[in-house]
């Protein structure tokens, strides 16, 4: 069992589907955050990944954060989010990739310091939405700079009917996702039996 | 007592002054974040509010994510934070002001969605850092537009030295802080007693 019900629940009370297959969940997810869902989906995914020797959770700005931080804080591991531009008080060595977003529809630099990635981690990446996998795949991309070992991503809403999550399985990547919309539109939402 | 000493160490030992008065934390609070740490800071902040009757955090993205979420977890309220700039499934009426940031030297614009802020909210502001003000102001007026109470303001580090946070005390805004810093330079940083 890995779905959350009340994150199901949730989605498909508040949730609203707005042209160009976009979910909005800004009600409880991003941009408003219920604390309580969040504390369990961080909960579930320490479950999940607590047999895994996760030594860091990696993100990305800025709607992964509250994801990860939960399941930062019930994994006991450091939190190392990416950010989408390199900032002025960010200097040395860093670790860099291109990813596309699919809610803004352009490619930006995903950027994180060489001194928060490791060769001796083993990486758990979270993030809130998994679409196509293009966010997933630069933060993988950055892992490998860092000649750290994936365990694995842990996904509060993947949106099944675009391809990503199941590519990535197919490669033999750990990919756990606690809500797998199979297919949306105005009118209905349907979750993948998991 | 507001101070939390594990913070102030965690700063003597990690932190670096850069050029411009910059205190780069990069390595605990942004952009990576020790957990424990956080989740303290997130306790602290809830101890020190929670006789207010606190309904909802507001943050700014994206590094007052982190603390903003534990200390939403901490006083058991939803969080929500303003983005810097529009984004395509932000849709009907918004709240938005500009905001100065010192650390990247520009003006831009946060916005929130007229949906998660409510007149009969009892809004507190977490952030990460409080230097000149810059963002405060910019939630605080946010928060005016919204018809909401102001509870108060918690911050992870306050540079006191640039004034922002006595100026806000000094109008009656309740201002608490994890950490003040009343001078720094490369070789030395002191904290102020509370």
């Amino acid at each position: 069992m890995v779905t959350i019900r009340a994150l199901e629940e949730r989605i498909l009370k508040e949730g609203r589907v707005l042209p160009g297959e976009v979910l909005k969940v800004g009600s409880f997810l991003n941009q408003q955050i219920d604390t309580a869902l969040l504390t369990e989906m961080g909960q579930e995914i320490a479950r999940l990944f607590g047999d895994s020797k996760v030594t860091k959770i990696l993100t990305i700005e800025s709607s992964g954060i509250a994801i990860a931080v939960a399941a930062g804080c019930a994994l006991g591991v450091p939190v190392v989010f990416a950010k989408k531009h390199a900032s002025n008080n960010m200097s040395g060595e860093v670790f860099t990739s291109k990813v596309f977003s699919y809610t803004h529809q352009k490619t930006f630099d995903v950027v994180v310091s060489a001194d928060y990635l490791k060769p001796d981690d083993n990486i758990l990446v979270v993030d809130d939405f998994l679409a196509k996998g293009g966010a997933l795949n630069g933060l993988f991309d950055i892992i490998g700079q860092s000649g750290a070992k994936l365990a694995g991503a842990a996904i509060a809403i993947e949106k099944g009917f675009q391809g990503g999550g199941d590519a990535l399985r197919a490669k033999g990547i750990r990919v756990e996702s606690l809500a797998i919309i199979d297919s949306m539109s105005d009118t209905s939402l349907t979750f993948r039996e998991q």
